[in-house]
């Protein structure tokens, strides 16, 4: 538990060259030097002490990364214990062996000069989190590559940095987790949280209940062995691998293999929509349980991990009303709500994973017990955390916030160990400054951001004035109960092809936020360092920018996409659950349409509005000439995009922004035109200017064009004059 | 062998509407329709017959891919046995379950109109070639998309259409292989050729020999597992995979891992660089055998098909010159030349194989004998091709050509039956027209291309001038022993980023030489249909044309990579083996650099030609224009990337082309003005320009610029006005 000592006591430190290093997530404490460490076709890697073989091939790996990026041809290349320095080059220090588990030792200290790299570590772990450091730290320049000069201390702020990959909607093939695997490293994040199972689908090989994967995965599914090649791929980069069996809801694939355990005897299939469906495992049957004993010790023993997720999220609690015999259970046992006829089956299940061993954790309804509005308020007010929830849970249950606020207080205050989760469902592509700024600690005034978005949190705004008010709602203690977070990637509108450009590199702020101190809070500079790590994760084989024109050119059948690349850049796909409304989105619809191909929070939006408001200020004669351009070329792409429309029907949906922004793009142009001659433009902004730009900044093919309002504001710059 | 049957009395029909559709490769026989196929939402497949569960599975990825490409929401999706047309759709009749194997039935017919799709098919495997085929045939206009009209009946030239994929260089992992495989798939392609071992790396596991892996592979290589994934893999695409492990030479990485195995005692290590090598198993040895027994044994049971390759190709002899008791044999046995050493050696490992019903296949090599030129030429005179080969060949085994003719000829004058792989060497970087005209039955007049690169072949020019001379060299029978031909990909020079655009598109044209009849031989109409087909291998992952820029971001660090690709696209790596002789490439130094991002043939380079081409015949002022800013624009990317290229040193092999580039550029831009001003440029080519213009055509960084001799012939059709 030292890391929570640490953080306590964290302060960042401002280096004397107040300059930011191009470093993502940013180091606990660094200092910049001045001579940096110039690397030529001798550098060398030699590591010393009590070293797991993993650290060797990191090393390995990270000498032909360097390699890649400088186009150098060393004269050695593989790193292992016959691997030793003769003069300048990378030392890497290590006392003992890693153990990949909940609070390891993940510190490292990294001090680069002239003459040497020195890289300590506690253990390998820390010594690959050094790495993914080091390799961000290559600088260019007409002498050469080098290594930055700095001195760093680092540790994280928290020992839970996860993303949680869902297989049953989409399901996600070995070569994205690996390379998701290889991000995730990359940005120093130590959880993937396997989702295997769910209303839609079932994802892993069972020996013990083979109709799972045989019935319930359309062929999709990773077999034992590769589920081990996926586990031991992320131990070797310091990964942990939680896996999740969702029950007792969110079982309709488990249900349809194998009937017997349903709540209601009715026709099953997988679903192909998505929500939240009533199936439900029968709670009260002892064959439910016998069932639950041979799959789950089967699937914890494919899982080294101690920990081990059961789900326990959007039960509907409607198929056991619909039971009789479990009605009739639930009186017999006292079981008041179907929430305690759950916690009755969690306890149950929480048994059968003891025995292998394991540790639960379980979304915040595992934890929650329903409580009448009034009382709970009551309860709220008067600090009674207590009896806002279930008894009976077991103390080492780990809480998995997706609700927000109330459950992760409730469970601190009642001493369980949490993460949080709510702010940071990168699937619902909000910006990373919105990722960013959301702390997994919320109760101190200066990092609150409320959050409007499914809204589950029925004390938010009473939680949030409190803090505004000065009340220190946990103590130090509490808030060391709170593990960390999880950036949550469910694949309901992400194919494997698009997979990737919903999780990077907006989920490197979040690591960020998991990884540094908590008092770094600058998101310009958040952005300029997201941006360069974006082009690094890249390498590692990431598809989230080269996949764009690849989509583009399968809807045109030829390469000639230049027009629709540029438009496509000032569209993003709609924000939180806008997309699930729609029903038409199913496990086989096309994912390769406009809203597939724009991405979230798009780096051109963010240069354009800056283009903008600064010609909207300066005024300066170039910064207008530069927006005019820009504009009559918004009108030549649209204009050539309008073409390509009419003969490729799957374009269609690009044909309302083309139209708008071809629209705006002359208003824009005509303003810059009359503020130029030196005429007013107080009256250029008409009803019917006001009317048009209102039209193109909604929503069309589930995108929205970012770049309407920015324009928009440019214009009443000069109108304002 | 009814295909060969049908391949003599081919012939290729041209359609009414003498237009060429959009398919490579090219069927059998077509007929264009008037009328189309519209594919909407109620869009069904059924199929009726016996079919294999392959063809389910692969429907269902043919409606998926169908989605993806118009963007439609069928309302069905995954093609079962309950799948049953109701109206109008596609329905796929099969007699019987297909038996992947060599002479296999891969025969379909294809009828669309307006109202129905029928694919025919004696076996499943016909049907998924017509898959392969109808989804080509999606077409989109005003009114949507659909189905071309057309009747097809269709089947392969040649049975044994192979891509060879050599994992000792590089290792290439499996999300490669796979989409490799799909590639494949998708130009009927149906063998994999599996290279598993050579001096530089052994790329399975052993569970037997298990030093192999563990030591030979730098922890690379395939799992029994992954083996059966892939093979499985294939076997769901009609694709064969036939293993090969090459003895006794080539065999460094096998001797590393038990050095008993080694003709001469030395310290081992894994080749590094790329060459021939002579390190060699001790045929002399029965260890040698129990070894190859239990190793063969195991690798042929994760290996399905009846054909294994033994390799055979490049062994020196000089380890078995340098070893005593090798010589003693060779005396006692009267073996008078170490060919004749291998041809005892590889009679014991076929009767290995023998016992795990495999039939062996090997280089030129195992067949040849030694014979002094003075003789050989002689016999190859009078006929007497019985004196060019080893006698006690198993008739049943099977020659791979990579050195050409001579091996070609004699192999089916002795009745063996052979592959072509001379004339295929994918990794060479030669341009796809190259490989089209290339024949597998190089023995008729009209088809021969000699071939000066790599010429092993003593007797080539003799055998072209007997075609010349119109002889008849093979009997209708001997042609029938050539199977077909496989395309090598030797991966020496690529990574599993480069690895793609090495193999693709140009293997699209290998594979329509060996499906479709030998009559077509138009390239320009061959390059119209594989640019085509180039986009849409793109869908299934192959990351040929988008690594282009990923590559250049890694080195830039930005996405300001314009001037670099627009540059980059007038490159081509070196052909041949020009790139080999240079000593400095290795298996872990970067493949990341110019030479590696250039691509081989590339499309911008033939527009550019055409452009020139055209401009320089009409002189037209409009066309002139468009050379001219064309020219402009290559002098303004030049000096872009010359500024780059100060602050990234890894860019530093742009520097010279872009020089030269920016200077020939100019020399264009002058004659253009010149002749525009109506002045006469008779003198306008000097030697000055002469010089320059040769300097600018030499490679530089392993790569051709290759616009400089379009661009001369342009100017000099001014200049010769």
């Amino acid at each position: 538990m030292k890391y929570l000592i640490f953080l306590v006591s964290l302060f960042f430190v401002v280096p004397v060259q107040s300059q930011i290093p191009d470093l993502m997530p940013l180091p606990a404490k660094y200092t910049l030097k001045n001579k940096d460490f110039s690397i030529n076709t001798s550098f060398k890697i030699e590591i010393q002490g009590d070293a797991n073989e993993r650290v060797y091939k990191e090393a390995s790996r990270f000498f032909q990364r360097v390699a890649e990026r400088t186009g150098l041809f060393f004269k050695t290349w593989m790193v292992d214990e016959g691997s030793k320095l003769s003069g300048r080059g990378l030392l890497i220090k290590i006392k003992t062996k890693g153990n990949l588990a909940l609070g390891m030792d993940e510190s490292y200290s990294l001090q680069i000069d002239q003459a040497q790299i020195l890289l300590t570590a506690n253990n390998d772990i820390g010594a690959i989190r050094g790495l993914a450091t080091l390799i961000q730290l290559i600088g260019a320049g007409q002498e050469g590559y080098f290594f930055k000069g700095i001195a760093i201390e680092d540790e994280p702020r928290f020992t839970w940095r996860g993303l949680l990959v869902s297989q049953p909607y989409h399901f996600m093939p070995m070569d994205v987790i690996k390379r998701t695997i290889d991000a995730m490293a990359a940005v120093k994040m130590n959880v993937l949280h396997f989702y295997i199972s769910d209303d839609q689908g079932y994802r892993i090989e069972s020996k013990v209940y083979p109709r799972l994967h045989q019935l319930a995965s359309d062929g999709m599914y990773f077999s034992h062995e590769q589920v081990r090649e996926m586990v031991q791929y992320a131990d070797q980069r310091g990964i942990r691998v939680v896996p999740e069996i969702d029950v007792p809801g969110h079982s309709t694939a488990m249900i349809y293999a194998y009937p017997h355990l349903a709540s209601v005897a009715r026709d099953y299939a997988l679903q192909d929509h998505w929500g939240v469906f009533d199936p439900t495992l029968d709670p009260t049957k002892a064959s439910t349980y016998t069932f639950l004993d041979s799959l789950l010790t089967e699937v914890a023993s494919l899982f080294p991990d101690q920990y081990f997720h059961i789900g326990g999220d959007e039960n509907t609690g409607k198929d056991w009303q619909k039971n009789q015999s479990i009605r009739s259970f639930m009186q017999s046992n006292n079981l008041k709500t179907t929430l305690a006829l759950q916690n009755y089956f969690n306890r149950k299940v929480q048994a059968i994973l003891q025995k292998s061993g394991k540790i639960t954790v379980g979304w915040d309804e595992v934890l929650m017990k329903e409580v009448a509005p009034a009382s709970a308020k009551k309860y709220f007010q008067d600090g009674r955390y207590d009896q806002l929830i279930e008894t009976n849970v077991p103390k080492d249950m780990v809480i998995q916030s997706w609700r927000g606020m109330e459950a992760l207080l409730s469970s601190a205050k009642n001493g369980y160990k949490s993460i949080l989760s709510k702010g940071f469902y990168i699937d619902l592509v909000q910006p990373a400054s919105y990722h960013y700024l959301t702390d997994p600690i919320p109760f101190r005034n200066d990092i609150i951001i409320p959050d409007s978005e499914a809204n589950f949190d029925r004390f938010e705004s009473d939680i949030i004035k409190k803090i505004q008010q000065g009340e220190k709602l946990l103590s130090a203690e509490e808030e060391k109960l709170i593990l960390g977070g999880e950036a949550t990637m469910w694949t309901e509108h992400v194919s494997a092809e698009t997979f990737d450009s919903r999780v990077w590199p907006r989920t490197a702020a979040i690591a960020e936020r998991l990884w540094s101190p908590a008092e770094l809070r600058n998101v310009d500079d958040m952005y300029r360092r997201m941006d360069i790590v974006s082009i690094q994760l890249e390498s590692l084989g990431l598809t989230h920018i080269k996949n764009k024109e690849m989509m583009l050119r399968r809807l045109m059948g030829t390469n000639d996409v230049t027009a629709l690349s540029n438009l496509v850049q000032y569209l993003e796909p709609v924000q939180g659950y806008k997309r699930n409304r729609a029903n038409n989105f199913t496990r086989f619809s096309p994912y390769t349409l406009m809203v597939d191909i724009a991405v979230p929070d798009q780096k051109a939006v963010r240069s354009v509005t800056a283009l903008f408001a600064n010609a909207g200020v300066t005024k300066e004669i170039e910064k207008l000439n530069q927006v005019e351009s820009l504009l009559q070329q918004w009108i030549v792409d649209a204009r050539k995009v309008q073409l390509d429309i009419d003969q490729k029907p799957a374009l269609k949906d690009f044909l309302v922004p083309t139209i708008y922004l071809e629209k705006i793009a002359a208003v824009g142009i005509n303003a810059i035109g009359i503020y130029k001659s030196g005429s007013k433009l107080e009256k250029f902004w008409d009803e019917e200017k006001e009317e048009l730009f209102k039209k193109a900044v909604k929503e069309n093919g589930y995108c929205e064009l970012k770049v309407v309002t920015p324009l928009k504001n440019f214009i009443m710059s000069l109108v304002r004059q």
